[in-house]
């Protein structure tokens, strides 16, 4: 399996800043001192506890990166399941290197895969059902792209990537246009022919509203399990239906349960727990 | 209250970089759609949930290089509780630019708040004891400076800020040197005079080692309470206290209780939960 | 009338680098050696011909940039049709800021004016008819985004900003795939809930396989004007229809005529002359 | 034939920006979905007009900084005419790196070309005479030093590359100087040794005054061709002789009958159309 | 007098990574924990021995990217002598700030007085021949630009900023050449008309050649006193003369003496000790 | 011996910077006109006097990124000692490369080994005593990290890298908080547990104060012999101690005698004239 669209050059930028900002204007002064810099070693990244594996070639560029002897072979893919204990890759290469690049590959490592594993979990919560589960803008500045690959590692799918690849029409927005039907004509007007539109939806007026005006999708923020069951019966198929607002992998399978198309998760990519990976070394 | 050490010059690329990855190459489609250009808005930063702030200069500067005619006005500063619906800052001026600098202010407000409120927590748990809070280097990456920053604004103390501004001899440095004692003097040999030396412990002969051959500091990784407690007897003052491993704001106090002077929690700025800061408009 | 969706922080690296370009290691040595310091202009950016202005913002900042006490003052916008000989902006403030600034300013206004005057003349060409005028990936590396804001500001439409932002299915991605419907299963699989899907189709059969699968738009590739007609009444609406392939303002209008929504154009990002556009100094 | 002087550190910043201008935030979402990664292709770029190619390295640069194991051998290299149909280069390697380079590619080698395919029409009509093609400082904003190369693989010569690297001045100059004798003694007294000076000459009297002072190199600005010839011979050979303002291939060769050295041409980097270049997939 | 030709956008990125270089990850540990923020100071910048002074924009721009509340006042302007103890510059603003920038500040401003005064001895050394000190390509990486500016400021001149604003053909392009004679053909024919062309002279003989071959320059270097006498009489004025190769304040009278137009000195800008200057508190 | 902590990710920018200062916009005009591309040379990097070396890696990574195919092979690596006369490395491959990126290589490795040469003379003045060498953060802006590599190379120790990594009270501190005593005590409250803190002393009962509060290091700034004697005898290993102001080769030997721990001397990295070593091309 290769989920990997993630080319070099978007990756390395983010890979050099992370190393300079470690290495700071001295290096590894830890490693420096204590390790000949002849001294080969093999190590393992090891998880700590179960989880989906995504940032594999982040971690594999900063090792590179920080020296080219360094050889990483991988053992569990990203979007694959790693159980406690077992080697997610083995690296062999000069000590030094594999020292002062362990906490920049594993910072990279434990948060994606931490996204990823989330992002499994509630992929799991919802099996069965035709819910597809997505992330939101709301991610760490500077990591959006390496993040939402990181969910669909996880099995998830992706919203907007930023504010131009898509209009999503917002309760202030509405607000500012008067109604739903001039925020959508506005955005209509405005939209170029491969752009989608969204709606944010807060009540079954509204909804009615946009699905008379047309739009590609709606957003049902925060609305309880019967509105969200209603709201998706009028809708007949004539948008793509996505509920929002406070899901947990408890409530996800009810909320899939009322027939929408996705699940909009923000914690996903601003509060997912880091999976628990570590470096060891092998004698 | 000023914590802010945050100088623009550190920030400014951070911000800019956080606006470029969500503006991408066309701008907010949907606020350039449906707003007019010259509209003004009040609108709110409003903390949903009880904590800690950081990170008001970030934010404030998200909008402030959106559009330099939008205000921010600090009602509760960084280091200080906000308590849920309550309003942190004030911004007016175009409705447009506070619309597309929403979630980039958002993102960095609601990431280095979750860090501090996180922080405030364990220090909370500790009160009354001499021990204090500090973080570890598994930060984000491209992140550490600020979220270094939000750990202080919520009480916390800073350990290394990278791998070149102290040494922290680890168990994979004390294999490769053979022992303790010849990791300390490889260390001691190479450090500046301002360069202070940390040495990771496992067990109490290797304590017995470093206080022998002199040594800063000492980090007592995943020992439990009674052997934390020997430890900490031993030392005797003769080195800074250091306990980490799996801490949380139960554990804590009992650690703390040992008479240990730091405990240390990597959790703090690699998984903490973001503070749910919301932006509302006003009417 | 207000176009320019260009924020300052999308735009700024743009001139920065554009004027170090020109600067180069030693300055204007020409006007540093020539002009007083002291010495203020006035002067205006005039049309030599008759085009639609474009780019306006990044002249402005060109200036700015160079020295803050340059004022620009805009008679005629961006959008807006300059007749030769009329004043687009009056600037005034220190000579040797201006005569420095000169040549960047102009580069940017001329190259975007150019494209957005060419826009304009395929707009006017297809008048009366549904069709609108799109511009392609095609563009000058690393002036996408602003060459995209001139296709609008000249009344054209955007095709995709980039190969993340929508699905374009092309006659290499058929062969690999091994049918259009192969090729078209493929991307819906991948696709997110916001992200449309379109086809490059060559020939009839190709069409119908591809609205038998269902796609958001085809495109129409080199077809006569038969073809298109007949393709065009094959679709009844279930796709958007673009036509593309060495479409000029002689051959527009009956491609227009077919009924197609879109008419693609490379030439416009990729070969549009400059608008003359000069800096005249006033005495 | 070895024109490119071109190092990779100056060329492989524009090549990287460019890439991620068109890989955006999510990367090639049709190729990946649709290509196998473990797909390779054999593809051609050639030429589908005839032309002068100009770019190569920034193609084969292009494709290797998306996937190092992609190999383009070079049929008809910079500075040399490829006839309708013929293929430049032959690419081997991943389809995917391929299909995602490709567009990045196309880009610069089309603009390029285009240029120096312009420039070469020029060299050609001016065959026979002494006068020399040279372009100016009318680029587009941050392809400067690639432009102007792609001037000298069609045969023409360059003017300054920037306003650091001579001295040339401009009618508006003369005008605060007071004179054109002032004006070239304030550049003289500025000039470095290794800097050149010219001055833009608009009537025989201030070509007087200019070869009284002594000045390296006159620009004969919108002259006719009388006052071209009788200016030339006025200056018999004292100082080199350029023409310029809106001169095309039918205009040169009268033009450089007057005797001038130089010809400079504005519209070489700012509107040449690019040369129509294409990627074809081999079966 | 007003000599600085650094606009802003020229030197800015210089000055805002030598504050990024001071600051760190963590910012001014010791203000920050010592100064009230809300603490304004007066200071001056004095030079505490007698020197040319230069750099005082970067200096200034250090303090305002720290805290645009910071105001400079200049006493002593670039190109103007300060004695010992004499005030370079006013300050006042926010202590903190001051604090922070001051060592930026004066590393600039030490490091270029230091080069403009090492060039001003040896200005005042020949003064009254017609030689003028030029400075050469031996200059700190990153810094040319801004030394160069400071051998202007100490009233030298510039040799050439880079590899390609002229053309200096040197002993090894000699020697693969063949020839003076070959280099220099091969020389004119590559170079655009406004390159001039120096080349390396070791002995007579090849200034015959060179001289026979026509040239703008000629570099005698590490000629003894009575050889370069018979150079200079040898060109008669068809090329300008540059002597250079160890030339101290001691030698250069005797060196000017011979006639030559430039003496070029290398340890301008790679050895000029820093002029001693320091920033005060006022109480 | 092997010196480097330099990761090329940390000195990569810094030399890419470097060359694309000296190739400009257009590249080595001189050598591109000459050179044949195929045409390939042996040189030796050569010291034209006696000094200890650093910086190859540097000079090494110029000449590679210039062209790959250039091998560089140290003779005498960093920190050793190169006679007059002797070579440092060899170096061959094309003949272009070579000289194209020979100044850039030289200007690096010339300045750092002038430093570390600078420190090893001191060093050798105070052999035999316990004080060691050290410089401070009067260094080249930008050049920091290498400059201070380069004190290690020549035997001496580094200081502060930055405002960042240590607390260093200076008199202006002192003059704002009050006294002595009260800045130490906020400089402890705010360290965290790996800073050190020093104080600069400028008299006896300053520093009499500074034991008392305690405190890890006392700069005893411009003290003369004899109260540094008597400082030293009053702090009794309480704190390292550091004597600083105007030392120099001669006056060094006498202040180690004092028995200070510490010597700390600007113009290492300020004044350091560069050693001389030159490029020679083998026949």
């Amino acid at each position: 399996m290769n989920l990997s669209p993630l080319a070099r050059v978007m990756i390395e930028p983010l890979v050099r800043n992370a190393l300079r900002e470690d290495l700071g204007r001295a290096g590894d002064l830890t490693t420096n001192a204590i390790v000949p810099a002849g001294f080969w070693a093999r190590s393992v990244l090891r998880a700590r506890e179960e989880g989906v594996v995504a940032g594999l070639d982040l971690a594999k560029l900063a090792f590179e990166l920080i020296d080219p002897n360094i050889a990483l072979q991988i053992e569990i893919g990203d979007g694959a399941i790693a159980g406690p204990g077992s080697v997610i890759a083995a690296i062999k290469g000069p000590a030094r290197g594999i020292l002062t690049g362990e906490r920049t590959a594993l910072n990279f490592l434990g948060h994606l895969s931490g996204i990823a594993s989330a992002t499994a979990s509630l992929v799991a919560a919802v099996e069965g059902t035709r819910a597809r589960i997505v992330c939101t803008r709301k991610t760490t500045p500077g990591l959006r792209a390496i993040e939402k690959y990181a969910v669909r590692a996880g099995g998830g799918a992706n919203h907007r990537f930023g504010l131009d690849d898509a209009i999503l029409v917002k309760d202030n927005h509405i607000v500012i246009a008067g109604s739903v039907t001039q925020a959508l004509r506005r955005a209509r007007a405005a939209a170029g022919h491969l752009v989608k539109i969204e709606v944010e939806i807060d009540n079954l007026d509204q909804l009615e509203e946009a699905l008379a005006e047309g739009v590609d999708a709606v957003l049902l923020d925060n609305m309880g399990l019967e509105a969200l069951a209603k709201a998706f019966a009028m809708v007949r198929g004539r948008a793509i239906t996505e509920a929002s607002g406070g899901i947990t992998p408890e409530s996800a399978p009810a909320i899939a349960a009322t027939g929408v198309d996705l699940i909009s998760v923000g914690w996903l990519t601003h509060s997912a727990p880091q999976l628990d990976i570590g470096l060891d070394f092998e004698s």
